[in-house]
């Protein structure tokens, strides 16, 4: 039977990334959409790209109709989820949440990076963190999921084959670069064409919100404290995100098949031919996260290349790949799209 | 019963449109892949983002599995599909021919535009020009279509309503702006990122091939001689047609319900509200034409600007429209992908 | 003797263009920056690029340093420079305004277009035109002159050869694209990377600001009404201006020995060879005009493509071109750059 | 007296770049503009944005008119310069080579990596490498000038206060990103508009040529083996390498006041305020390197985040530099030019 899905805060990039992968996932229907700065626009006047697909206007984050649903996605600022949510799994409603209000466990690390109380606690410690390729069964069983912020999914797959195997030390750097969907819909001097265009920068160098939630889940991966260097850039595109991982290894053997096994079963994980070279585009508009890779010279450090669509794999289309576990349809419903090329 | 389809010439952008869409269309599968460059190659190694989808090796263009199609798409340059799709209608099997081989009905006009001889002047005359919207229930019966170029795909879906209904006189302006991929796959310096990035210019401005395809196919629609000036330009994005059309009016009444009217049943003809702006990127990736329609100022002139993705709508996805029709399936039938966006 | 100049607004990028024009020209200095929401910040805190060149802070556009300015220039937002400029020239301190406060010589056709009742009159009746290539006499003498718009430029120079020569009715149309900074480095969502890059689309096809400002102008040059029909784009690139003007031709003689003798003395006008395209970025940074002269078919019709850097030959630029003549200084003084390519 | 220059192997960009700022240079004049495959053609048909500033045609490289030349460029493919500059250099001609021919001192090493076996050992032996801020005073007496790789100029500039003052291992990361115009002006699919538009990949994971050069140069300057894990990268726009630079830190002491001394009197190194993110474009079409200095949680590790523009201070501009130190003309001479921003 067909779910009811309703979907809070579906303005931003998200959002309506959410939108168009539901419209055409087999399983489910889009009941509510919400976001209280456009109640009574309708969706398609906002996104010209859903006019024929979606006519339905947006409704207060309050509105009944989002009661009667069976999954909500939260798709809103940090902060607004963890006030809300309680609501929703109260009637029985699953909850995802695309924010970072249920990643980190410590809610003092929460404090500290996002500059908020937390105003759930319990919800915490009971929220599953939405990385399939980690927690699948957790998944399953979860009402609430906190979904992977987008550089920490694309640099906890990249480096799980060899923490797991003990190959690296636990001292590991990411150099991450994302296109600049990733730095939302709103309205900043800093994000616009003429601003961003036609150059390249590293941000928060001196220190990034994702860097705690990735230490805490690599950390939990191999049960001891993980300590990582991680500077994210921008670049003059609008989707996709590659990572560029280091870490010295602890042996000089061969890390290749340690990969093609950790991500022998995995549908969205596509160990590519060794020493390839995966590019954002062959993902885009994809679930997919591609993998190359490396170990020049004496093989000493492993250089490890993920890419990701960072609204895609980074965020909605991991969410949903979350919602289908959790509703007990195939994981890959809906996620099937081919990447867009060029 | 699935229909098989094999494609000639498929490394350049719109055979691999071609893959992109039939790989997920339900009453079709890819059952030959011909590249003369190619011959052994999987068709993932050229294209990283069909690893996982198809892992076949190109063919030659003569391989005996190609006949044993139901359907050819020829995706190759100007010259090749005159010359080899006899041998296929003869076994029964339908050509749907992406070049400009078949477009032009006058022989001397094709020779003087592409500086070939036409080497099939019979199968020319029986060809049926692929524009649905115009030329549906030909398309239906035809065995060999060509397909529209893509600007003027654009043109004709624009200027229609106002030909048709007597609007305008027949002295016409089309202003068309292509993105990148429209100049192909070949390895040219002139479509290198660093040329074409960050700039924008008119190209064949005193005369260009699609000129006189679009006179041949309006002058049909109105039974009368059009003339037109056609000034395509390059624009520095990927993928997307964007044609400004000018036509003085013979009248000053509204014409956009003419528009509506003309096409309220069709599925990929999206008429905006009066006034309103379509932008390329609402139909990325998709089959749809979206149109605005202006009447500025004394109302004397019609301004009317339409989009479309010029791989899709303007190649592959109209390709396959025709397919569809010629087929006997539903028209739509995996053509309903929402636009990736942003 | 060096002159001291001021900029009012210089947080845009005209502001910033002139900025960087003004600090590499020969015979000026800048003596004050004013931009009444960063008072007291460096401007090189705004603009990093001018670092090691410019680290003085901004002051009030009240500020008494302006005051000792030899000339000021306003890149403010419509509005303002109206109800500013007569204390400066009461103070015998010329005057360069980039915005339309003076441009539009019927307070009726400004008031409808802008919203705003003109606070200046008399000046606005004093103010000369600043494009030197018609106005060149009355610039030298004038005290307030009035920037063009970026779109206006390009068409004024592209018709003017067309129209002085009787060589075209005075029905005209103008299809212009332009780059993103043409819209200012306001806070906005459509202006963002993600919803301006790899698309394109019209804008005020219904009808637009700079449509009165060149019909003034080019009626002014014939002493005749002429009307355009004037459709704007935007083009994912940052900078670059491209005009398509089409005119129907009294005359299928050669049209392009006109354009040769126009401008044959101008500095900033390079008539190409005969169907020559111009490119955006062959005048990138700099305060060239290019132009491209096209009759195709039957030669009753002129096609002219011009470009020019919307921010230089389109702002910036011009108005030190201006500044030079009003200082009776060389009029190419500072603005030699040859274009960043690629 | 001005100075003769002459360039062999102007078409492509490192060539069109030498001439946009010689050209502007106030001490030397283009004397000769050699290119193998355009001999006849004027260098303004090719480079439309020189129109106006240099008509003259291409010569023969071996033309009469290059030993007229008080100082002869290189910006010719790896394997030209070695077979051709000892000519130049016995008529007391000075040589600077922008190829890789000159950069590798162990020419089995050259041999590896360029798969050319070097046909000038002794001019090899004596050619200095073109990185004023660590070899000046070698530039002033040179005969032979090897200018540096693109990447190389950031990483080293980067690593030297580290590494001079002894705060780091000698196990370095870099993690570097090119613009496209650093893959050169040649006719390469992997090099178009729309195959590297709006993706972003890295390259050479595995070894890439600019390792040994910048291993030897680190190790030259500490006098010890220096080992360095290099990936490039390629970005979305024409122009800018940033390089991020890790290094595990011997100490926790701040390493910012490193940088300001190293740094103090070089004209062309910018250290920002501490923590600050330089972005590419504010070094665009200039000479200038600007750097960030961060040290994040527990300071044990240095990120070093460096831009330039590679066709400039990591090519041309470099050259110029240091042929101005060859001329014992002033060191900034030419290469004062403002970044063009936006």
């Amino acid at each position: 039977m067909t779910k009811k899905i309703g979907i809070i805060g579906a303005t931003g990039y998200t959002g309506s990334e959410l939108l168009r992968i539901l419209l055409a996932h087999p399983a489910v229907q889009i009941s509510a959409v919400a976001a209280r700065s456009d109640v009574g626009n309708t969706v398609s006047s906002i996104f010209p790209h859903l006019r024929g697909y979606l006519n339905v206007p947006f409704v207060s984050p309050d509105d009944e109709s989002l009661f009667d649903c069976d999954v909500i996605f939260f798709a809103t600022p940090h902060g607004v989820a963890m006030k809300s949510v309680a609501a929703f799994l109260d009637k029985g409603i699953k909850v995802i949440d695309l924010s970072a209000d249920f990643r980190l466990k410590n809610i003092n690390t929460f404090q500290q990076w996002y500059g908020l109380t937390h105003s759930a606690p319990k919800l915490l410690a009971e929220a599953v963190y939405g990385l399939p390729e980690i927690h699948r069964e957790e998944i399953k069983k979860a009402r609430l999921v906190a979904n992977p912020g987008c550089h920490a999914t694309a640099i906890q797959i990249g480096f799980k084959p060899l923490l797991e195997n003990n190959l690296i030390t636990t001292s590991l750097i990411a150099d991450s670069k994302s296109g600049v969907s990733g730095a939302g819909r709103g309205a900043k001097i800093d994000n616009l064409f003429a601003e961003m265009g036609e150059s390249f920068k590293a941000y928060s160098a001196s220190g990034h919100r994702h860097t705690p939630e990735i230490e805490q889940e690599l950390s939990y991966l191999v049960n001891t404290s993980v300590s990582l260097t991680f500077v994210p850039h921008l670049v003059p595109m609008i989707r996709g995100i590659e990572a560029t991982l280091y870490a010295p290894l602890k042996t000089n053997k061969d890390i290749y098949p340690y990969f093609i096994e950790t991500y022998a079963d995995e549908p969205f994980i596509d160990v590519m031919e060794k020493g390839a070279h995966p590019d954002t585009r062959s993902v885009k508009g994809t679930n997919m996260i591609r993998i190359g890779v490396h170990q020049p010279k004496d093989k000493s450090m492993a250089i490890i290349t993920v890419v990701e669509d960072n609204l895609v794999k980074g965020a909605a289309g991991q969410a949903i790949q979350c919602m289908n576990l959790m509703l007990g349809i195939p994981e890959t419903a809906g996620l099937t799209q081919i990447a867009l090329m060029p």
